[in-house]
């Protein structure tokens, strides 16, 4: 490629701040830029990475085909929404038109056991154009390839127990409000976890309709199932409340959260393999008390037990530089949606990113 | 493979006491066991392993060139000694009679950048007759591949910071010594950090002799490199002292170690390189203070700066299941010596190692 690989940006929010430096840092180029806020159509991308004019502008969501369709990037970045539902538009337009496409939609990680339909169907017309489809993200390498990097060392797993967390406060108040902070445990109850109650059988029915709403861990549970070698038999979701010894304040809420009442939730989901592995992963989002930071923590139980700890991760920078530096994997990769546990794990790019193409 | 992989045990100590169990869990058949202690020549493995009658009697290694030649083993495990200068014999019978290797010393993550004619040699004869040798062990996955895992959801690495240490009192009293436990500052600059006061000159020549004596970190960065694509420039080891702020008692020196005087050291090895990343890596081995445990620690520093903490890893079980989890890549590699930062890193085997061939 003689003037590195060309790069769309389907997105234009906080994350394309890094992912357009970053690609542009690592010798590909930018070749068009889509957004569906007014606010952010008809600027040129340099006045959201804040370098140099780069003579690119971004567009309207709704001219992504026919644009992409005319300049065919070499690979389309999508970082839009967390939902597979919500990113299916751009990923079928890429599917479609033969364009790669990464995204960091959190669902996208492992989207086969939550969205399988659009999933299958992303992954048909892949194979027909010949490009591939994936997501990556935080979670490929925090909540994936570390952990089976680990397992790499370990003779016998037992459970893996994972837990993330991150502060409430850092986003705005519908999220707080979403994570059930400041809510009596019985409104807890009522209010958020019962969404999870209910049956494998219903859980299934939503799966198959493509109505399902799986929180992180759900997807990362299959990806790393996917990766060890395990058949899953069952995997459960459920919202637990967090709460906190003494009142907390909250600046989001514009309240004390006082002792006993729900500070946030943790997401747990839990997974059983025909192995007898077990696999209980929970993503923790509240409001911090005063010494509690953004915690990465693994456990593998077995032989032997090890545990690994990532403090005060900058999740922003780490998904945006494991999906740079993916570019060169879904370029090498098959046609398909492929999910990043059959890729070689992502890996630094000290060069340019063509030099890491097959 | 109709009755799994066939495995030879090199070296029938402590920690074949997990690699042979491990191998005979993971469906593979130990075929050989050789050990150059008259006290363990003539003993069945399973008096070693503790489990039930293998029909394997360990045999002097003076007879193993011959006996490997006519059993022709899959895989040899070598687990002797931590310098390559003294796993070279076997290394060698191996390489001549076309049997893939595998060593857990240290020296032998990476031999190219300290004992380069030897590995040279190893490799030539490798080549010839088809066979793959390689080290592995606790460096392979925590040292290295947990390091490159991160990098890989990094921007921009300038520098990579590693710090693993233990505790001299878990081992024998000529180590404490060795790490000059219980010197004062004067007496360790003399007598400890000395061997390392030698020009980049002498160092080479010493390397080129075969008569360096590295520490595990040097061979460590030395693959580090080698993974991430970096060319080093310059490479330095240096032993420094450790001190405790108050009197420390040692159970193996049979002393109190007054404050301020050595409780052991740590051999650093800065290495730069021409991308501009530096890599400073330290092994501490020290008389741990009361709250003092086995740590492995390392940070990336760039964009953005990533801290991953292994508290109180099981070195020995973690080493031996890396090098039994190596097994089906070894077989599958190429030929020659071939360093593990050159395959994929090592992975879970949740089923037999035959399964895992290519
Ligand atoms: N996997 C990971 O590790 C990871 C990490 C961080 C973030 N994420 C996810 O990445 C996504 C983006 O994050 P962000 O912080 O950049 O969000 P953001 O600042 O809200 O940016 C998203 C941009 O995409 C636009 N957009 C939304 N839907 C669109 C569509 N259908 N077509 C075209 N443009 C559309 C938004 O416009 P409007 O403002 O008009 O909606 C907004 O400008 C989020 O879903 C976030 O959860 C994933």
């Amino acid at each position: 490629m003689e003037q590195g690989i060309r790069v769309a940006q389907y997105g234009c929010g906080k994350m394309s701040v890094y992912t357009m430096r970053y690609v542009q840092e690592k010798g590909a180029r930018l070749v068009a830029a889509f957004d569906a806020n007014p606010q952010v159509v008809g600027k040129d991308i340099s006045e959201i990475t804040g370098s140099g004019p780069a003579g690119v502008v971004v567009q309207d969501a709704s001219r992504a085909e026919e644009e992409l369709k005319r300049i065919k990037p070499d690979v389309c970045l999508v970082t839009t929404m967390s939902l597979l539902r919500d990113v299916e538009e751009a990923l079928l337009i890429c599917a479609r038109n033969g364009i790669n496409a990464i995204t960091i939609c959190e669902e996208a990680i492992f989207p086969w056991n939550s969205a399988p339909t659009i999933t299958a169907e992303i992954d048909r017309l892949a194979r027909e154009t010949g490009c591939t489809i994936c997501g990556t993200g935080y979670q490929d390498v925090f909540w994936g390839n570390l952990i089976t990097t680990l397992a790499g060392a370990t003779h016998r797993i037992t459970k893996i127990k994972g837990k993330s967390s991150y502060n409430v406060e850092d986003y705005g108040i519908a999220l707080a409000k979403g994570h059930g902070a400041g809510l009596s445990l019985e409104e807890f109850a009522a209010e958020i976890a019962s969404a999870d109650n209910i049956s494998d059988g219903e859980r299934q029915k939503l799966i198959d309709q493509g109505t399902f709403l799986p929180s992180y861990m759900w997807n990362v549970n299959g990806w790393l199932c996917s990766q060890l070698g395990l058949t899953v038999t069952r995997q459960t979701q459920t919202c637990v409340p967090q709460t906190c010894q003494e009142d907390l304040n909250s600046s989001t809420l514009g309240m004390t959260i006082p002792a006993g009442k729900a500070t946030g939730m943790s997401a747990l989901v839990v997974t059983e393999t025909k192995e007898g592995v077990t696999i209980e992963s929970e993503c923790i989002g509240k409001v911090y008390a005063p010494d509690e930071c953004d915690r990465n923590e693994w456990t593998l139980q077995g032989e032997p037990e090890t545990q690994v700890v990532i403090t005060r991760p900058s999740t922003v920078e780490l998904t945006c530089a494991t999906m740079v530096n993916r570019i060169p994997d879904v370029i090498n990769a098959p046609a398909g949606y492929v999910t990043t546990e059959k890729m070689p794990r992502a890996l630094y790019r000290q060069q340019s990113l063509e030099a890491y193409l097959d």
